[in-house]
């Protein structure tokens, strides 16, 4: 299935399954939660419901013109992994990392697919990251790679924005990695069952303006998912909703001659197979 | 004033504001919000109604036997600050910050004062820091440094326990800084009207079974409150019940010869000057 968050003309947020690439059926509208926080804490018996509400297909919708939501909109933890594809370790000057390099992202810090990423006032380094985006679905603490995988709900797509002088001006990242609406998030959540086993295999991108910045594959993480997942849980007990923002391939604006940053103006895409294309703009703060 | 969080024997959540040092007034009685977090975020008006319902003392409850809760349960953020006293980034072998260093505790890493720190069982590294917790009253974006104390609510003291050897073998802190009920918080929130602007010149100490390990000063910090919040805010929009968890002076167990690790069976307190004494039990995971 293909899940998207969306807000009803009034401002009611509500969540939607993909019936073909132009119609979502309405969930909430059958009864289902209003927020994909809510449905995955409802483990199988709501991914279950879910499933045949969107058979029923009460409520039919076309998704042109719907204002999109982030997936997930308040998870409790959303974990960033740095430096995880060898070649963005190396072009960032940074050792490659033995164990994964865990930072936090705010939901404060990330807008939905369509919505505009806003350059702060304050900084020009304005930088996209492709990345993909692991969903928990059922929650447990020191889980095992073997079985971590059994974890994950779906995947998604996000475009870790960094303002690139707050980010390197202190040893760690927090700061320039959470400036209000830098990040994109989106568009939907693509159910692991449609994936290869990890979203391992796929083809990320990132374009600025239409022109190829990022291009790699989810199987050249040095850490995949199940490792992640299974990393972090080591510390924490994992969540339903729980974000593991994978880290991102080479060829980041910061490590270009000349530096590229995102400037208002500018559409960032991010793509990775087979889960979708997400698309902001950017605007420079008001 | 003097605000608890605690639970009746029921379960249900409720706050306190002290009357004296035996007695508290249960504000939540009175009809005021069950959670601090939520009367912070009414503002001003939530905590004048706090005030008069204390003065009211509706219904009075002994303090002793009262089990705490933290102050706050679920803040939108809780940035920690590293390396913020000269004589600690010295011990820590690490260079002096030239900008406030910022990572995020999450709320399941701590527990209240009373409660049980629980040592992990991936880990003997299990360290203390004494520190001092602001509180966001006011929420702001791009906060000058000179209005920066109006934003603070109050204060509080914070054991950030910290799991040394997952901390430290990657550049990011995060995994070893939130370890499950790896930290304490409490025992109140002390207004910030009944202490020295921005809590500055405050003994700061923390003892481990009786042996004092830390003895500082609030006012040798590095970037003092009014800046951390002026920096945080520069980032991203504060919100009310918002922490910025200060940092902690020298004598963690990590810089002595031979390290001092915190083990089950241990009583840890940290004790801050017209503040309080939070103490804590250290417990071996389950």
């Amino acid at each position: 299935m293909r899940f998207i968050a969306f807000a009803h003309e009034d401002g009611r947020p509500a969540i939607g399954a993909r019936l073909d690439a132009e119609r979502i059926v309405d969930l909430s509208a059958d009864g289902l939660p209003d927020t994909l926080d809510e449905l995955l804490r409802q483990g199988e018996s709501g991914m279950a419901q879910a499933s045949a509400a969107q058979q029923r297909a009460r409520s039919v919708l076309p998704i042109d013109g719907l204002r999109l939501l982030p997936p997930v909109g308040n998870p409790a933890k959303a974990f960033a992994i740095g430096l995880n594809y060898v070649d963005h370790a190396a072009e960032s000057r940074f050792e490659l990392p033995r164990h994964p390099v865990v930072f936090q992202r705010y939901p404060s810090s990330w807008v939905a697919h369509g919505q505009p990423l806003v350059r702060p006032r304050v900084s020009r380094e304005f930088d996209y990251e492709a990345e993909l985006v692991a969903i928990i679905g059922k929650g447990g603490r020191y889980i095992p790679t073997s079985s971590a995988l059994d974890h994950v709900a779906g995947y998604s797509i996000f475009n870790d924005g960094s303002i690139r002088d707050y980010q390197l001006r202190t040893n760690q990242w927090t700061l320039g990695k959470n400036f209000d609406a830098s990040g994109g998030f989106g568009p939907e959540m693509v159910t692991a069952d449609e994936l290869p086993a990890g979203a391992k295999g796929l083809r990320i991108q990132c374009r600025l303006n239409g022109e190829t910045m990022q291009d790699a594959n989810t199987a050249d993480m040095i850490f995949d998912v199940a490792t992640l997942v299974s990393a972090c849980s080591e510390a924490m007990a994992l969540q339903p909703g729980d974000l593991i923002i994978t880290g991102t391939p080479a060829g980041v604006g910061l490590a270009r001659t000349p530096r590229v940053w995102m400037k208002p103006g500018d559409v960032c895409e991010v793509e990775i197979e087979n889960i979708g294309v997400l698309r902001n703009g950017i605007v420079a703060e008001a």
